[in-house]
């Protein structure tokens, strides 16, 4: 019989922030951690979003069990609905992690045909070779785990994405005792969350953002605003509750606002006392000094609730004067322009914005600081160590963190995504990188989510593409006669002219469906044109041509 | 005769970060200060730069009496060689100020035909009605100046940028006294830089910088990398100081570093040893252990000297294992997915990477923070204030803190771009709006800098489009096949194929001479063939189309 030998294959995450993923193999068996996606960057005109490429997991698809998720947030699970079309394995995950696949997958049709099985922390699954173990972390959303997996060779601990919090909103704590008794028995190697190794310190817990959350409600003169990642269901919480102490009611808008809650508290893991819940219809009558509304839309989306409620272009609510509008959530690098875009315009509608952490925290991280990532490495000692989740000079600055910390008995191990460590009895072995890379999805609109088109010269020499350029006058923000389209290798010349004609009217009409406000932010108005123009076109040619709308100033 | 009366008419700044212009006009007479740019957005493609509309100054050409400038950075002078050609005024500036100037009106052919005069901190200029006085203020560039500017209705003072640094590394303090004395006989208007209006507290001198610097430059075992901006002299000053104090000699990389030193160090404001310098061709064989090396390119932009040093893509010098790699400047948001790129190359060669402040400062800002703005407002005592230089939640919050700090006597005018103040005895008074706007220029390569194309429709119609389409593998970098390319309105079919062919050469070459990791970052490479190709067509057919690359990997 050959000796055990366990693979570790990061396939995404390591060296990027986003699409995390890592496969384990031993023997002929392949376990998948994470299956993630990520937002493209603005270099990747005319995509929805950005996967992993799965090429080594297709080439051994005969040996790969089953994917476990450490918990449902899209930079780790929303990879799935395309990823499952090519490699169809049972999926594990806990209760709430599992509501939100659910719905994914639903959306993509593929409910059905997926294996979902629920697990709990505390609770043990085999899987093959490997028997896996739930380990409950606390973290920026709910149900989130850490596992560890006992193999041939020892046991891999992998944190998921976690931070230490002492007081966690719904009493549970992170589970200390489970790092501990691994770390007594023996670990072979551990798998840690990097993304925060630049701050120095402690996190604070969860709980940190309730004071000034309380003074703002206190303070408000007429209604609250408050915009938060929609999983992050312990702010939403905590914003039920000041709501309740200070005698308001609370309004949920937005997709995924509503969603999230709706599943949270269909599981029992958000508490809404009776009565408390505006309904959305009501919203525009009830009475603002005794109303708190939670909004997604964070960071800006050109799409989402919080940036049509900020130019008055939303169906349930509007800024007014003296509204309180509190930001909670990190100002995520990149995103700062359209943020700040969307926060002028409210000052300018003379709400009082809040959006640092100057006077009172607003937002606390759900990611460890140093003092945490030591803490890990000290319970945990583990034999190697891998750094996960970050760019690289996060991962580099984790491993010298842990070098400093000196609880590794073996090997600190940096890698990136494609190169293979193996672990046997006598070391651990760099294996020959196997191929990565990022996958760019055309994910399609609501209606037609179950089309995916992967976007590549292949496609582009099918579908083509459509250039449509439009000029807007800077002084009156009218757009200057129509607009003109530069296409190639869309339409077959006999009915393109009449194709591309209508085309100019569906932009016409988004534009003039569009306010002043929105007309002078181009990423907003670009990213209109793109969506209408994709779905129009689509439902008329079938074809899905990589769209980039110029816009010139006159 | 009328009433006095004196108006002022924000022409680019205000509601926005750069590009600022202030129009100051009292009877028939106009002063503009500042003629800022501001670098256009990631949605403006093809534009190199952007500068106001001056529309406005057009209009009132024979009233404009001179453009008075408060410093020499890019956001207070970089539209000069554009708005010259239109308005061809006296300019005034300090000494180090016009020598920026000159540098640059010189690249554009412009330096013969304008009349620039040179003014000293503390002395006076009569400009038609307006009676100037230059004031002394500290801030990351040296000889700056505030304004204050006698008017038949009173005193307006401007600060232009400024921090108020008790500890200058030229022994030349802010000069308090002259806000001082103005204050206690009587300001109409105070005009205040609003940038840093978020920030609570003092802004820390620029000599906070130097305990990290020596303490990094004493324990780096190898050569030390360091990265400002160029125009900040003070910093480069103390570099080269403490270069000197710990026996490392000290060499200069990137165009703008060479070029601002060689003009700080001309004009006798930066002290260079004797024999400190090493030269550009010495620095491959210098020994390393006794060597520092200020490079331009702290923001991570795609050309820069520090992106081409850090992928090993530079002539001069590159970077190694156990170099000091020192960032000393802001990561100004947007510019972050880049310089992290930059840093993680560096990383991956083992450099020791330094980029934050948690260790000690190794950047400060050259903006006042909010007790600076309140010192500034309690010496000038204002009967009216209008907060300048930032977006609007800025000039929002600077308007606030005024009203908090209670010295503005009159009102608090909170004013955007194009919306007129008339100042008169009896008051102040909203008037019309004038047109303003941003104008986008494709400001040429260097060779050619002399042609400027505004980036309008007119232009578009006349010089086209191109959209070359690269594929790539993701897997090996390397092109797939040869470039596609959509075009548009750009040539005559009768040699356009033949140009078109040969711009694919131009495309493949500008590939085949960069590396792997700049092939990996499609920012990079995009705009190193926007630029290769926008060079070669305008050469081959004097025509200057807008130029959209479009990467996708395969």
């Amino acid at each position: 019989m050959s000796k055990p030998s366990l693979w570790a294959i990061p396939l995404g995450g390591l060296g990027e922030f986003g699409m995390n993923m890592l496969a384990l193999r031993t023997g002929n068996d392949i376990l998948v951690i994470d299956a993630g996606m990520m937002f493209p960057e603005a270099e990747l005109l005319g995509v929805d979003i950005v996967i992993p490429d799965i090429t080594y997991l297709k080439q051994n698809r005969d040996q790969v069990r089953a994917i476990v998720l450490t918990h449902g947030h899209e930079d780790h699970i929303g990879a799935l609905p395309y990823i499952l079309r090519d490699l169809n394995v049972p999926v594990f995950g806990t209760r709430f992690t599992l509501a939100l696949v659910r719905k994914r997958l639903e959306e993509h049709g593929l409910l059905e045909k997926t294996d979902l099985r629920e697990v709990l922390p505390g609770r043990h699954a085999e899987i093959g070779p490997f028997e896996v173990e739930f380990i409950h972390v606390t973290h920026s959303t709910i149900d989130c785990v850490a596992l560890a997996i006992r193999t041939p060779v020892g046991v891999v601990i992998h944190t998921g994405d976690y931070k230490i919090d002492p007081t966690p909103v719904d009493g549970e704590p992170f589970d200390l005792h489970a790092f501990a008794r691994y770390g007594q028995e023996g670990v072979l190697a551990l798998f840690s969350d990097s993304t925060n190794v630049e701050r120095p310190g402690y996190t604070p817990s969860e709980r940190a953002v309730w004071n000034r959350m309380e003074e703002l409600f206190r303070a408000a003169p007429r209604k609250v605003l408050v915009s938060c990642f929609a999983s992050l269901i312990h702010r939403i919480q905590q914003v039920v509750d000041v709501a309740a102490l200070v005698g308001r009611k609370v309004g949920f808008v937005g997709r995924s606002m509503v969603d999230n809650v709706e599943i949270a508290h269909g599981l029992g893991r958000l508490r809404i006392p009776d009565g408390l819940v505006i309904r959305p219809q009501d919203l525009r009558s009830f009475d603002p000094e005794k109303m708190v509304v939670l909004v997604s839309g964070s960071q800006a989306e050109p799409m989402s609730s919080l940036s049509r409620v900020a130019v008055d272009n939303h169906r349930l609510i509007s800024v007014d004067e003296n509204d309180t509008v509190i930001l909670s959530a990190r100002i995520i690098p990149g995103n700062e322009k359209a943020i700040f875009r969307m926060l002028d315009h409210m000052f300018r509608r003379r709400a009082l914005v809040y959006y640092d952490n100057n006077g009172g925290l607003l937002h606390v991280s759900g990611h460890a600081s140093q003092e945490e990532q030591k803490l890990i490495l000290n319970l945990v000692r583990p034999r190697y160590f891998t750094p996960l989740h970050g760019e690289y000079r996060q991962l580099f600055r984790h491993a010298a963190l842990a070098q400093q910390v000196g609880a590794v008995s073996g090997e600190v191990l940096l890698l990136e995504d494609g190169h293979p460590i193996e672990f046997t009895d006598d070391g651990a072995y760099r294996r020959e990188p196997v191929p990565v890379g990022r996958v760019c999805v055309d994910s399609g609109s609501l209606e037609e989510i179950e089309q995916v088109v992967i976007r590549d010269r292949q496609h582009l020499a099918e579908d083509g593409i459509v250039v449509p350029i439009i000029a807007i006058d800077k002084h009156t923000g009218r757009m200057e006669s129509r607009p003109e389209m530069v296409t190639r290798g869309f339409l077959p010349p006999e009915n393109g002219t009449e194709v591309l004609a209508a085309a100019r009217d569906v932009i016409l009409r988004t534009i003039e469906q569009s306010n002043t406000e929105e007309k002078r932010d181009w990423s907003v108005i670009k990213e209109k044109i793109r969506v209408d123009l994709k779905r129009y076109l689509n439902k008329q040619t079938s074809k899905r041509p990589l769209i980039l709308p110029v816009i010139l100033e006159v």
